[in-house]
């Protein structure tokens, strides 16, 4: 390696996805091809304050390989947002400084939409500083809501878990939902809840599962359709009039027409956003109250980003891609973007890697479009459809031993400290 | 087919699974080659009672060999129990009814304790009744409480959903939950729902996922062992010492030291138990009142029992001999009997099919040996461990198209009605 070659320093960030330790793997493999060390931040972006440094390069090529079917966020994750230059300079500063002693030369940020507003002060900290550093992001977020990219990765492989787990799901319904007039104790409505906050694509995910017209879910409530609970009451009870039984999905972000979260688990993330979830019962037992219908409900939570056993392969394969793309364009020199997918077309889908300049995505969050939900507000349109179905092709499931998934867990060699001071977080 | 052969009367009872269109496929395959004719109930019991009969010689032997790859029950299931003979011998004489009108000489019937109990009580009354009728009982029930069998059909596939399941989400909480010292609003704790009214099996599997101490799920709560808040609390305090996270797993028949149960939704179902369902959130927040740390939650309910995608090889191969044998037992002229999987031998496992009286079976429910739940209570032995892992041996993907299983959705050419009369329920 020659004396004079930069570092990399690289970060997961945010809620970890299925697909997010494929970028990992991507940007690392490359790296090693051009003789670049990583060193990836544990638990994030506070590895790099903590001056907490993961030496990549220690870890076998072949545990590097493994990332590819591991979930989770194989350095840590953490949920932890620099406050603006103005407010805590001194964050910015002890970033710059770890980097000056570790020799990095490219940061890569592998996160969503706060990460990257992020990566876009770090990058204009470091100019005004005088430090030179590349800074690139890498999207990751299943609640693909970043803009430019044509998906972000995470999301194909929950797409794929809750379209999934529906169509299974209805299968059961279907089967419970005897005619009332025969069993009162008959089950006739099930209600999955799925992540998403402000943005539906993953509660549209679910609508992938209808092929046929009465195909389960029958109802997809969105947090981009304020809720209507009359007209929403009417649609459950002609579908049990009309299918014997009610499979609704709902997002965790259903908001009603004043703009409230139906559901609040009543704690505030770092980002300061509400940390939702336990919409589904409340939407159980209003249709219980008012209609009088038996139900089940679930809530995959976490189990829905994770489920690496049933992850989109075209989604692992793009999460690798922008990983890999993102060490190519560091070394091309260009500063201040994020890696995206381009879709070129629907059907054969076909797709290319590009980048985006970070001024342009910060803070930028793309919802569904109204034309990919259907008029009524409770299913998706053709046109949401087509966007879809690329994105959950083909499995690639990890491999067994003993029935069940072998995941790799990295050794994670810590890099020895060269700074004298440590770091302490303002409370 | 010769004229005098008895047609045979298959119906699906209680909860449906990811194998119980296993059992039927191997009885209908059988069948079939005997000759003999396969009238399911349509919606179990009720079928028979409402002399509502589907006709399975009608469906194209290509659907029936499908039903291995397809979770619910093809046919419809119910929670119909039957009363006693004193209390409503009105529902026993019309069953006979039904059967004589259809010329059914084979009673199959596939599902739990319950059903069991029903099978034993209708090969009574049609002794009584002087109509010959060969009574045979099909194990399934994901609770897999069921005596004599080695496992029930059903177990398998839910068992290793869940230890997969928490595995998976076990590599996203390790990746969340950076030191409390830098980040408080990391997560520190899951805390994930599984089935299980009053035997602790389905919690048990999760334990699968611990290869090595600390991994997770680091506790499990049984419905066998009595909710001790202190003991836990401490256990959960000294886990996130230890291992920056604690897993929870929580069977929604946990019970507190008066055997009440901790969640109740309130709805009581046909056999008199009470639906259970949202003890994770319930523990979740007892976890962060007490001791502060962020959760997340899941509950998978019917999602752990339809999983298909990620069921057991071998749960499915066993649920199909076991329909298969039933014929077969049948045609020797068994009565009053379930078909049962005897275990051979733990490593490599080795089974046979073979049968037991029903009296001996019916309302026995198999509950966790103490020796399999380790002495302090939250985890389970090796001897328990020993006993699951080949359950969850080998898998059996369905078939996938445009990124998702498909299932098959059989005709259901319905019977032509005999009798003149219908069936009312006592409300």
């Amino acid at each position: 390696m020659a004396a004079n070659k930069k570092n990399a320093f690289y970060a997961q960030s945010g809620g970890v996805t299925a697909a997010i330790n494929s970028s990992a793997c991507g940007l690392i493999e490359a790296a090693r091809k051009h003789g670049i060390k990583v060193y990836a931040g544990r638990n994030g972006i506070i590895g790099a304050l903590t001056e907490d440094l993961i030496d990549t390069s220690k870890e076998p090529i072949k545990n590097i390989a493994k990332l590819r079917h591991t979930p989770g966020g194989a350095f840590g994750s953490c949920r932890y947002k620099l406050k603006s230059l103005e407010q805590n300079r001194v964050e910015y500063e002890r970033l710059i400084e770890v980097f000056a002693a570790h020799n990095i030369g490219y940061f890569f940020y592998n996160g969503g939409g706060d990460s990257h507003d992020t990566i876009h002060k770090i990058s204009q900290v470091s100019e005004t500083m005088g430090y030179p550093l590349v800074c690139i992001g890498i999207p990751k977020t299943i609640d693909n809501d970043l803009p430019f990219t044509d998906t972000c990765p995470g999301f194909g492989s929950v797409a794929k878990y809750i379209a999934t787990s529906i169509r299974e799901v209805g299968c059961d319904l279907i089967s419970m939902a005897a005619p009332s007039s025969t069993v009162k104790s008959s089950t006739k409505i099930f209600v999955l809840e799925t992540m998403g906050r402000n943005a539906g694509w993953i509660a549209a995910a679910a609508g992938l599962a209808t092929e046929e017209a009465g195909d389960p879910p029958h109802i997809i409530l969105f947090p981009e359709i304020p809720f209507d609970e009359e007209k929403f009451l009417i649609k459950v009870e002609n579908c049990v009039n009309n299918h014997g039984c009610c499979a609704v999905v709902v997002s965790e972000g259903l908001q009603n027409i004043d703009g409230q979260f139906l559901s609040d688990v009543g704690c505030i993330d770092a980002f300061g956003h509400v940390q939702l979830g336990g919409v589904a019962p409340i939407i159980a037992k209003l249709i219980k109250h008012k209609l009088g219908y038996k139900y089940h409900w679930a809530v995959s939570d976490y189990l829905q980003r994770s489920a690496r056993h049933i992850a989109s392969k075209i989604d692992l394969k793009q999460a690798y891609a922008l990983g890999e793309a993102a060490l190519k364009y560091a070394l091309q020199g260009k500063n201040n973007i994020m890696t995206i997918i381009m879709r070129q077309s629907d059907k054969p889908y076909r797709w290319t890697i590009g980048w985006v300049d970070l001024t342009d995505v910060a803070n930028v969050e793309k919802k569904m479009p109204r034309d990919f939900i259907t008029a009524d507000g409770f299913h998706i349109t053709n046109k949401c459809r087509k966007y879809l179905i690329p994105l959950i092709q083909g499995e690639d499931p990890p491999p067994f031993k003993n029935g069940l998934p072998q995941f790799v867990k990295l050794k994670n060699v810590p890099v020895r400290k060269k700074l004298k001071e440590g770091f302490t977080f303002r409370k």
